[in-house]
């Protein structure tokens, strides 16, 4: 099945297009990575169309952190194993070098979608477009305040999102996917209409305070779907989950259904 | 003491700017990777300024292959400690994640140096900076060849890998290190002129067929060092990796002395 087929059966079961971010910070929460996550995948799994581990919470900890991750896949796949998992690492590199990233992200962490940098270029690129099944989420245009600085840049007349974007769009794979800050509506929406077809993750929306209904309206496809909206720490460390999780996915669908 | 005084101190006590990147290759080399490594420490440890792990070729073989690095970084501070380590991990992500990145990178793995995608602009940079003895490589321009196609766009007027050089001499760090592909000499070259005082890690001299005598010409500062030359799979997979290993340092030198 390929990731477009498991997010879209997905999207309908759940009535969801929330990504929960499994993002374990060490400071908020100093016990045992595994039964956090769990608590809040029991909790929230009726709410979600995909998970999304950021692989640097665990890398913080280490070898024993990574165990962690690895539990927390392997817990995902053998309970709820239509709700895809995002490996949100960010990775990149020189063709030789990216195949080893591709195969550690798709054959030894399982993941059905990986983040990746699409700055060194299409040849960096490649290895993890490879895997078929598979979705590669090219960072295009990221949700911190500072993305300005490099992103954009006017290049070649246009802003360097949108000059990246009409790149990539040469790139004749169905597998890619495309990432955008859900704090950058109006970039959102530029980058969007470039792309109608993709699917779309965007992060944000909550500790990061992005405005829901701007980004839904900005974000989603002709179908009102196709994007993924994610959050971490506002659904993580929010005394109820659960509620918090249902209040976000609502306020989604809302949105979704005015545009 | 900081990256800068450790890289002087071998620059000088192995005559040497040559550094070696212990990128164990699955397919190559399909046998256990400590023993590997240790081989090829042990064979070259009198001719180099730095060892650069790839993190990728370990994370291609799981948790034992971190398990691995773990103890190739272990046997290169117990017996080789005046010899810095760079973590080539190309990591970067926005401020909160940024700062796991950089613990895991300096505390847990305890490298002297990692390399970092400076394209989420300083609000992400900075969390590494932070570790004021250990340098933070920033990926200016990459030495593959689709690196033009992102790499080389215009920016307000100028190529952005200069537009991006331009920004980052504004920030205020000792402990920031430029990364530059040693195929590209003639950028390399103008990079160096906005960073006069910077290091600089370049890769691609051996498998990658950059030309040794132009990227020296081009890299070193106005001493003749202040610059690592990284090469992988020329010296690991040579017959012989020590004689591979002088070679290399020879020629380096050779035009060192030369300019």
């Amino acid at each position: 099945m390929t990731f477009r087929q498991k997010l879209e059966k997905i999207t309908k079961k759940n009535n969801s297009l929330l990504c929960i971010g499994l993002d374990p910070d060490l400071e908020k929460n100093p016990s045992p990575i595994f039964p956090f996550n769990k608590s809040i995948i029991d909790a929230t799994n009726d709410q979600v169309c995909a998970y999304k581990p950021n692989i640097a919470f665990y890398e913080a900890r280490g070898i024993d952190g990574l165990k962690s991750l690895k539990k927390t896949i392997d817990y995902l796949k053998s309970n709820y194993k239509d709700i895809p998992i995002i490996l949100d690492a960010k990775r990149g590199d020189i063709g030789n070098t990216a195949k080893m990233y591709a195969k550690s992200a798709f054959e030894y962490w399982g993941a059905d979608a990986v983040t990746v940098y699409p700055n060194l270029g299409l040849d960096s690129v490649k290895p993890f477009l490879e895997y078929k099944d598979k979705l590669t989420i090219l960072l295009v245009k990221t949700s911190n305040p500072d993305s300005k600085m490099f992103q954009d840049l006017y290049a070649n007349g246009v802003p360097y999102y949108l000059k990246m974007s009409e790149i990539i769009k040469k790139w004749k794979y169905d597998n890619i996917g495309i990432f955008v800050g859900a704090t950058y509506p109006s970039e959102l929406k530029k980058i969007r209409k470039i792309f109608p077809d993709k699917i779309f993750l965007s992060a944000g929306l909550g500790a990061q305070k992005g405005d829901i209904k701007r980004a839904v309206m900005a974000g989603i496809d002709e179908n009102g779907e196709g994007i993924m909206y994610n959050a971490s720490r506002s659904v993580l460390f929010s005394s109820n989950p659960r509620e918090k999780a249902q209040e976000l996915n609502e306020l989604i669908n809302k949105y979704r259904n005015q545009s």
